[in-house]
């Protein structure tokens, strides 16, 4: 199973029709088609991404699940000012694929400072037992000290929070890892 | 005083600093930029435009203006979907700009039926004593429907809500207008 999918298993556990949702990174809008599937035509999903050219292919993935999509041009670790204030505690699930857009700009990666930035907003947000899905790509230049970073952040929150880890039976240096990180109930 | 100069005069003299507010067609971003600056580092608007192009456009004349704006790339019908609930009777203006993007796919016109969804959803948000400015193009395919359907619109509420007109001198059937409507104080 590939990461992406194992991400997406674990968090349709977790998701149940009516929730609230959050794609940090919408890329090519996998995610986000995955998430509005989810959370049903009840449910809401706020889609971020700074680049235009992924706002408009989440878009088009979308098709008429747009209609429980927010898409926001910003980037994610500004996902606290944009989401309305009633979202903090009610989202179910956050996903986070870093790194740069396939077939995009490969100037513009996620970095680690923002990431870390995004990861706090994202944690706030949640929901009890809710689900933050990380998926770190080491394998392009700022890869290995974003997933660095990644790891420290993850490591201070050990204490409260259950996580599992998730990587290629050949791992190495330059291949992704996911990371699941569960919010106490 | 070009008619896109004087709705900004007249949104100027209701906006205050913390105040939020929506431009209902992103376009180019001129009227985004306007509204970022009247409500302040404290306030917020949010700008919304269908096509990608008008986003990136947008997100680009804001630069660090960025921070006040939550960019939703969803036609201005769906706003009421896409503010927080909070928004409700608490937006300080509403801008349409009518027609089609400069620059843009000319096909991609706002039209009727969108329109006065959008008016409809505009006209809900707004605080005691907000304003909705429309400026309506009638030069374009289409236009004049659109400009027909936004008069029926206006008429309907010409009872309760104050409403101004303002036209070039030389005003024939294919000239721009625009409407300044007042909700009740």
């Amino acid at each position: 199973m590939r990461l992406t999918e194992r991400a997406h298993a674990i968090v349709a556990t977790r998701l149940r029709a009516g929730d609230w949702a959050i794609d940090a990174t919408a890329g090519n809008g996998y995610d986000t088609c995955f998430l509005a599937e989810a959370v049903g035509p009840t449910g809401r999903v706020f889609a971020f991404d700074v680049q235009p050219t992924a706002i408009a292919a989440t878009a088009q993935r979308l098709g008429a699940l747009v209609e429980r999509v927010t898409l926001i041009a910003a980037g994610h670790e500004a996902m606290a000012r944009h989401v309305p204030t009633e979202a903090a505690g009610r989202i179910g699930a956050v996903l986070f694929n870093l790194g740069y857009l396939p077939g995009g700009d490969k100037d513009l990666i996620t970095t680690a400072e923002t990431t870390c930035r995004a990861l706090d907003a994202a944690s706030r947000l949640l929901a009890p037992a809710g689900i933050m899905s990380i998926l770190v790509y080491r394998g392009h230049s700022g890869g290995s000290a974003e997933a660095h970073a990644v790891e420290q952040w993850l490591a201070a929150r050990d204490v409260m929070w259950s996580r599992e880890t998730f990587e290629p039976r050949a791992a190495r240096d330059a291949t992704p890892v996911l990371y699941v990180l569960r919010r106490p109930a």
